[in-house]
């Protein structure tokens, strides 16, 4: 582990402990508002998908039967915990969630649902809400920085390291103190888990991941408050999570221009309804296709030149069985983006088996990347080298995928792809939706954070 | 990976979904009722350790406020994740619940309390709760021994492999089907953690690893059920299991003899109320004690000689601050089972920062042995050297440790160790207690496995 500039986790803990809503500059408390109406709109896309009933259905079963607690899209409400379980299972199905580029860490799925479960069960205002999602989301990317590239080749960073952000926003919700919050991080890192693998046979724990990182953590910040205690540092310790899960952990990271950086605003939106490895070759290749005029009849072959993250990712899917696992093919994602200029959820749904998606999908290559490779997990580089039928070599190149903080959505854009993502997942009505989302772009005046769905 | 014998895991599945009580043989099912019981003493010893109060608490509140699952030691019944992570926390504080040699796994923290509770749930028979934990010990110890030496360095096994255990008995009473079960341990396996970080400032994570591989194989078991999928091979998949958490990983250890090598009656009793790892020691140390008819007072120096895990565990504790972290200090346990012929609960309470046992603790060190070191996990060989003030230097060894299979404890001993283990834990009238143990050597034979304490 890298320990140049060994910071202690006290700056982490302090100011995950303290921070409010006027702390924090107004352009970040803008971009924490886009992303709450951001991850709205996911959560209600995944309201049907069958890993997401079964685990909501999982949940409210092991709680009680009523409780301040949402479960978004259904009437009943329950115990914080439970709704933190199935809200973060919704939230990482579709794969429109936010990222956070340089730790490849999606934050709203692991940090809204358990401080919003919170919020409703304390009757926290607006503004408390918000200032510990911000607390989540800064301190989540921080520590997924911290554990580096070689623990996301094999765990699922959102799963790991969203136990310490969903910490962080309920034990700044729960009001910790700075050494309440250390022994928080503790329990919830020594919970922290996802592996890959089941990306192999496109199985569901990508949505248990989101559901076990917001309900561990949300635990671990409940104990914390009630005198249980956790690693003095489970970050570098000799026995904790970088020592266990990172051969390239980087200590400095954790504590990286804490309260004047802030990393919140550096987080993406996803425009592309896939995995975001996909997205800026996707978006390079539209950028061929449209200054080339071409359509996916001209195509003989696409090279994406890419990051090895890409490759250890994607890889794998060579031939995707499900939608879900259609996602992690470049292949697919890249036929469906030429056939209709987007890559979207219902695109997706019926067309990533059909015989021009296939027969795209075929001639796409992935090949590393030497200049994309070194500028990632910072900069998210698409790279694509078209060949045509009649033989043309044509290049496409983007330096910020669509969605990046250099080529953010506008609030029109966000509003529009959550009402479009809640009318693609979800019965709720769409004047209910409308409300919710006006609602939660309000979010940080209302007294009491209520139920988001009347 | 060692690959040699690279054994599929359907042999495993399929163990665990298909094992019946008849099937079993009659010594492994009485070593069952002999842990069931040993089990249930740990439980009670914990009710009042404030660790254990305060997961307790925290799991009532967020399930419901009734329901058919026991939280032992208390009135209200709830659902079985809640029961199953209060009840697995509390098994886990006194020090005194079994273990696996081979494995460095304790067994009964993470199956009995899953099972228990689901049995409860669904009206079980006492001979398919007794399976079903059978199942649990099998795999488990397996895939224990599978994830290796490596592991335990960073790993507490228990929390980590416990989700798996826990999984394949609480899926073995839902009665999967072995694809089911597959799912089951994909859905446990990318929920595996626990790291072993906390011990270095004696923190509470030893129970919340014991409530959450608990808590999390049972939710792994009911989503299966439901059609919730996991990856397809969680254990040696190239982003599994092994492949994040250990170096030495075995393949063929995960289905070493199944069916005809049983793994439970492996599976040791703690005598002394410590860490297993001091357990060789203190044991080699009464021997020289009494064959030389020595006190503490004629103690110039010990040294243990020890396996590389007793090192790196028992290592790090120097000056014990805190009852539990006592239990990890090699010094301080030699002291107490030097004092009082035996180290248990109430010595520790009450002696561990004693002056007596703080001057011998500190005569106490340990060495790497090569030929202890080369036997372990399979044997826990102790060994001392006792220097005496008029200048002897006298050895101790024993080759079984009081409460291994060869030097196990009688069924006598066993009930008494449980109502010791209440009396000093919980207040629970003794009668009630001892019903609650008769009932459980009768367990078997229960129709309806119902309520232990009535």
């Amino acid at each position: 582990m890298k320990q140049e500039t060994v910071a202690g986790i006290q700056p982490l803990t302090s100011f995950a402990a303290s921070l409010r809503w006027q702390d924090i500059p107004q352009e970040v408390q803008r971009k924490a508002e886009d992303l709450a109406v951001d991850w709205f709109g996911s959560v209600l896309a995944g309201q049907n998908a069958r890993p997401v009933r079964a685990l909501a259905s999982f949940a409210l079963s092991q709680g009680p039967r009523q409780g301040d607690c949402e479960v978004i899209g259904q009437r009943a409400g329950t115990s914080p915990m439970m709704a933190a379980m199935a809200n973060a299972a919704a939230s990482h199905v579709a794969e429109q969630d936010d990222v956070h580029n340089g730790s490849v860490f999606h934050p709203a799925a692991v940090v809204f649902p358990p401080a919003l479960a919170v919020a409703q069960s304390i009757g926290a205002s607006g503004e408390r809400f918000m200032a510990a999602c911000v607390a989540g989301y800064e301190v989540g990317i921080r520590v997924g920085e911290f554990m580096g590239r070689s623990h996301y080749r094999i765990f699922h960073t959102t799963g790991t390291v969203g136990t310490i952000a969903a910490a962080a926003a309920v034990g700044n919700l729960l009001e910790l103190t700075p050494q309440q919050m250390q022994h928080a991080f503790g329990s919830a890192g020594t919970q922290a888990a996802g592996l890959w693998e089941f990306l192999r046979t496109a199985a569901d724990s990508k949505q248990l991941h989101t559901a076990h990182a917001a309900s561990a953590g949300l635990a671990a910040a409940y104990l914390a408050r009630d005198g249980f205690t956790g690693a003095q540092d489970i970050f570098t310790g000799p026995q904790g999570m970088a020592a266990g899960m990172s051969t390239d952990a980087d200590a400095s990271r954790l504590t990286d221009g804490l309260g004047t950086r802030w990393a919140t605003p550096e987080t993406s939106f996803k425009w592309h309804a896939s995995c975001r490895h996909t997205h800026p070759a996707a978006d390079a290749l539209l950028q061929v296709l449209e200054r080339n005029q071409l359509t996916p009849a001209d195509i003989a072959r696409i090279t994406c030149h890419v990051h090895q993250g890409a490759i250890d990712v994607l890889g794998p899917v060579v031939s995707p069985a499900t939608v879900h696992q259609s996602k992690f093919s470049m292949g697919t994602v890249l036929a469906i983006a030429a056939r209709f200029g987007h890559a979207g959820l219902t695109e997706f749904d019926e067309q990533f088996l059909a015989p021009d998606t296939v027969a795209l999908r075929d001639k796409v290559h992935m090949v590393l990347d030497d200049e994309v490779d070194t500028a990632y997990p910072r900069r998210w580089i698409g790279k694509v080298t078209v060949v045509t039928t009649d033989g043309r070599t044509l290049h496409g190149r983007v330096d910020e995928p669509k969605g990046d903080p250099g080529n953010t959505l506008s609030r029109q854009e966000i509003t529009d792809k959550a009402l479009r993502l809640a009318a693609y997942g979800c019965d709720v009505p769409e004047e209910k939706v409308r409300a919710a989302v006006q609602g939660l772009w309000d979010i940080a005046k209302a007294r009491h954070v209520v139920r988001l769905i009347g």
